[in-house]
């Protein structure tokens, strides 16, 4: 585990009122828990909305809590005028997704000017606490110079109403 | 585009009533349309509660349509005996989610025994039919012999009651 | 298939003139083949100096042509002072590395300002010209600019002597 | 780090016979250090030979050593009839190939009937001991059953004489 620098004081702040704009972490019941430079926890409840035709919890439901985390561990280390964009992930689902409550929990390995490389790990979380890991992934992010996270429109087009 | 020989002639069928039992699915709004011997294709709306802080949808949400709609392609390969599992997958997202109509498009390059790989593309389809690529993805995907798509509970642990 | 148009119409001479500066190239036996705006090809014969125990050909030596490719592919519709540098790339193997002749064609899918993604694809050539699909890649390319490909030393640290 | 017990007691045995017969990494210059159940170390030394245009080892070279230590972190805890192949890896480059001495680390993280997962990392070493993390690496291994690793000739067809 490195120890990160962050270069917004109120890296934390800035974090958790990001996620609370993801309107798609709401669905998923997602939780913003621990907040660190280059660290962040996300947890999920089981939600039959979320599932697969086996009723365990479907792989991207939580490989979605996974993104979030590394992408918002990323995020801890920008400057106040960056705005992060997921490049690309790969994930290994190792485990179907049964349990009663889910946790992601990304760390950053790679800090650059430009790219930020976050591995992120999902668990399983038994009631008596013990963990089981579940999926693996490894991102890229990009951070985009010039403009913060409260944009409201995004680089190349504007979003539409539904 | 290679010409692929279904072992269950019914695969279509079988596919359309595996995916309808994905209760994410219904929640991400999308829609299962063309289904061929290892090529399926799913469009989803856009849709607020799946979206990012920008407004954008959420790029884990198209890429769960991707996710589904190769996992599916892969499944009219297979025989009724067989299960498909995710094994892994990567995706890289070139294109913020805008726009009003979204369509994954997933096809298998090589089918084997125990192991099939399928790419899949996410494109945003214009009201003028115009389409952008947003997201490619590659998935490799395990069939587990012995047991139907029926199963009520998985390989190594049963789902819980939320 | 994209039309790419370069921004340095010299592309073709400056993308050989670099691969011929890949010693790890050479020792691998590979030619450049085709170079146009956003495509490049490159091949190998097989050498028993670069098998796996089973005498084929190893994964990660038809990986090298791929990912040759996938990166003079991008590099292509490069600015003249501007450098590649490979991200990251995920490869899927799915055939051994059996036969007398390789071949990687990449193509770039996504072109931006600093970032590039491109795909190949690693096929065995048989002598009959048919040709089997062993690989297929996903790769992330950035562009360092201000600085051209003619650098002696690299970003962060010089090579050392052996 | 998880304790793996081994199913063959002479694993290390086989495991290091089995990377003896891999032309490649001796063309590489590539050695296998430590040995243990569901881990492995390779090193290798800067190699002119194995160089980018800038005179950085190049990247494949080092993702060479990553993919054998995380396919024979794999292999050791594989029963003698089983035969390990690489399904897919996906590999970040975060630093150049710049340094004297390069070592992969592999470990196993989830180890199955069919399939195993394995991560490694690649890392420059100084003459004073200190270390550079260069790559990370997310890897899927599948083990062919019913054969060992000592086959002549691999799953679909034979290799050929160059």
């Amino acid at each position: 585990v490195t120890d990160w620098t962050p270069r917004d004081p109120d890296f934390e702040q800035r974090t958790r009122a990001s996620f609370a704009r993801q309107a798609f972490m709401t669905t998923l019941g997602a939780k913003m828990l621990a907040v660190r430079p280059g660290y962040v926890e996300i947890a999920m409840p089981y939600n039959e909305a979320l599932t697969q035709q086996h009723g365990y919890m479907h792989g991207v439901a939580l490989a979605g809590i996974a993104d979030s985390a590394a992408g918002y561990a990323a995020f801890t280390l920008m400057a106040t005028d960056e705005s992060p964009l997921s490049v690309e992930y790969k994930v290994n689902m190792m485990r179907p997704g049964a349990g009663e409550e889910f946790i992601a929990r990304a760390e950053v390995i790679k800090s650059g000017r430009t790219l930020t490389v976050v591995k992120a790990d999902v668990f399983a979380r038994a009631a008596d606490g013990g963990e089981k890991l579940l999926q693996t992934m490894l991102q890229t992010m990009i951070a985009l110079a010039g403009k913060g996270d409260r944009v409201e429109h995004g680089p190349s087009a504007p979003p539409v109403a539904g």
